[in-house]
């Protein structure tokens, strides 16, 4: 039998390893920290639900199959599954609803670099019931920012856009019925030529003069202020325009109450996100030296999480980080910053198995003041054991010998100085802390 | 539509999940400080890798699936993918590998209160190559005994026995082919009476005034040196058994070295584990007052993990704790002690939302000073605001009124002690910290 792991699913050597779970940790730590509580739900769903609000893509992507009579399948995001869950137990929860989820999703595409099958999202929502207050959509911007921070990721920008703004538009054009169409178009705009993305328009069945108009409408750039001032001097009356430029004038003016640089948010009228469901803001994120690793962090607001399970009103502002293609772009690069801790700080080696209890006494103190701590014994020359100290990397050697067997003391060796001290259990507990 | 989740699937409530989470954490740092790194594998496996090393019931219970041309299934433990793992990287990995692993595992069982098709398994491992020193057996005690101290669980009892001795005991009576027939069996010793025991080991055709022996043999009892002594006056010459013998020894002497209580250690010479591949020590673990729970952390000694896989021999020593089932039985009889951090320290709430940007710069400070704090900013009366403070239970409660805004400063709440104090951004962020 030939060991073998699947195409497209990450498996990491443990010092790799070590790195992802720090970067979940601190991801985890930084929700808690702007008041998300943890959610898990179930990677196994019923086909029917998970396949309730998708379509296209997702279907050919899923892991789906039927065990005895029921039709099983493997959530592809997580915000399916959260929107079951709300249905489910709304009863039972405290509104605003904030909770994050860092969990595996599953989607069989065809595997190629840097596309997994198998990956970690990481994701936070806040949800309300009928309405949700718009400063939440500048929390989401402070979670980003101090997230991406706290990973020691390269300088980043969050661009953001509102919704409203463009369909509102689209309205006072009098081409509202091609809003779905037109959203899709000016989400790639960046990826086509200007005269492909007329041409595009134009296939719509759009006429021309409207089409310049909205590309012009997409290109405004600018500061922050410049963008939100060109905004104004439109000087559109359409009710949609006009509430998504008031909501999206208060989020850049929250974000740096939040304190938020402003360099590193950016009003780009181009973001729409292809997803029909978002209704307001939009975010992606991207890195400023690499625009070829994609937007590493998305999301935006919604009007109705749940409505394909209830009549409810549930809307909520949320973002997804896919951790996995960050990991291992970031890795694949050169440019993961940030380290994981050592898991044990002390290796206690002895000259012969007959130190053995000296060497255990030893770790019950040090472990019980919670230092990590551990013993390398095996049959072997004490030059291999050395050279398992210097491959593991570890800060602190304790040898333990004929004459600190007699006399009852150990050798410690801060391996980063060099320095030895010949000390006690307790002492040593105390200098490692 | 209906939101339905799979039956045998957990899904907890935000606070059940906060403590869920907090065992989760405790579990890997104590695993961690005994100098285990974490592990990730897939979930998703070629059917034939998880199926390698298998047979009966799991072949039944697996999930398993194929998508386009191939066989896939979900991994039922974590230990086949361990041991696929250490074939595949055996050349990059550092012996002896001490990997720990929490990740969820699948089995189609009968759904039944208390039995979970989606689980946590809470995995340690110990592999080197060729030989595995006895010490890491008593190390596995170590964990075992720390990590339920510091989950807060039940007063327990670690049960260990080596599977040597009662081999060696079968072969002194001259019945060694039988041996894995009677290890099944002597594994059920406790749940069905003597008569029947002697009885089924009558049906695999052995005499009975052996089959007396050897149950006069697994009913020692005693403290464990009384136990050992026993097991020395048999006066068996049997290598096996004498090898058995001695390692027992070793593993409860060095488990005193380490600072194991004595009344958490107890030999019991009938408990075998029912799987055939462990070859020496073996561990179950019981809650003293809530044996109906069954075995609630369990493992042992194997010679060679990767036999399937490869002709290299790698021994190694682990244990499982099931975490969804114990969490589920613990909860359910009101016995989890453990509480989880609440997710936010701080809730700021204003009279007004005209003060919402007093708000957004004082969670800007908090939270720089790594303090978790959130606003609840929503269209209600400041009564419904103040409801929502105490159903979230939050610690420290700031309120923004006219008066606050007007003299720029925060009115902090201690909910505790109901004591209320005037402060700055700054001195809050001291206070509290």
């Amino acid at each position: 039998m030939t060991a073998r792991t699947l195409q497209g699913f990450m498996e990491l050597l443990p010092e790799e390893q070590i790195v992802m779970e720090r970067m979940k940790s601190v991801i985890a730590h930084t929700y808690e920290l702007f008041g998300f509580a943890p959610l898990d739900t179930p990677i196994l769903e019923l086909a029917e639900v998970l396949l309730s609000k998708s379509g296209g893509d997702t279907e050919k992507q899923i892991y789906e199959f039927k065990k005895g009579d029921t039709d099983l399948a493997m959530r592809f995001d997580l915000t399916v599954p959260l929107a079951k869950y709300v249905a489910l137990y709304n009863n039972s929860l405290t509104f605003p609803f904030k909770r994050y989820q860092i969990g595996k999703v599953y989607r069989g595409e065809r595997p190629q670099k840097g596309r997994f099958r198998e990956f970690y999202q990481c994701d936070i929502d806040i949800i309300d019931r009928d309405e949700l207050n718009i400063v939440y959509d500048a929390e989401v911007l402070a979670v980003i920012y101090t997230v991406f921070n706290k990973l020691e990721l390269p300088a980043f920008k969050i661009y953001i856009n509102n919704r409203k703004l463009l369909s509102g538009f689209l309205e006072s054009l009098e081409i509202a019925d091609k809003t779905v169409d037109v959203l899709r178009l000016v989400d790639k705009i960046k990826k086509i030529p200007e005269a492909a993305f007329l041409g595009e328009l134009g296939e719509l069945g759009l006429p021309e003069d409207k089409n310049k108009k909205l590309l012009e409408f997409i290109k405004i750039n600018g500061s922050n202020s410049q963008i939100l001032a060109k905004l104004e001097d439109f000087d559109i009356q359409n009710e949609t325009y006009r509430t998504g430029l008031a909501e999206l004038q208060t989020v850049i003016s929250q974000a740096a109450s939040l304190g938020i640089p402003a360099g590193n948010v950016q009003i780009d009228l181009s973001i729409t996100r292809g997803l029909d469901y978002y209704t307001g803001t939009v975010y992606e994120t991207f890195f400023d030296e690499h625009p070829e690793f994609g937007s590493v962090c998305s999301g935006g607001r919604y009007d109705n999480l749940s409505s394909v399970f209830m009549d409810k009103k549930f809307p909520g502002v949320g973002i997804s980080i896919g951790l996995t293609r960050l990991y291992d772009q970031l890795h694949g690069s050169g440019l993961l910053k940030i380290k994981g801790p050592t898991p044990n700080k002390v290796l206690v080696v002895t000259q012969s198995s007959d130190y053995a209890d000296n060497a255990l006494k030893l770790l019950g103190v040090l472990r019980s003041r919670d230092i990590a701590a551990d013993v390398m014994l095996r049959d072997c020359k004490f030059k291999k054991k050395m050279e398992y100290a210097n491959k593991i990397k570890i800060p602190y050697l304790v040898i333990i010998g004929e004459d600190e067997a007699a006399n009852n003391y150990y050798t410690l060796k801060d391996m980063e100085s060099g320095e030895q001290f010949k000390v006690s259990a307790e002492e040593m507990a105390a200098k490692i802390k």
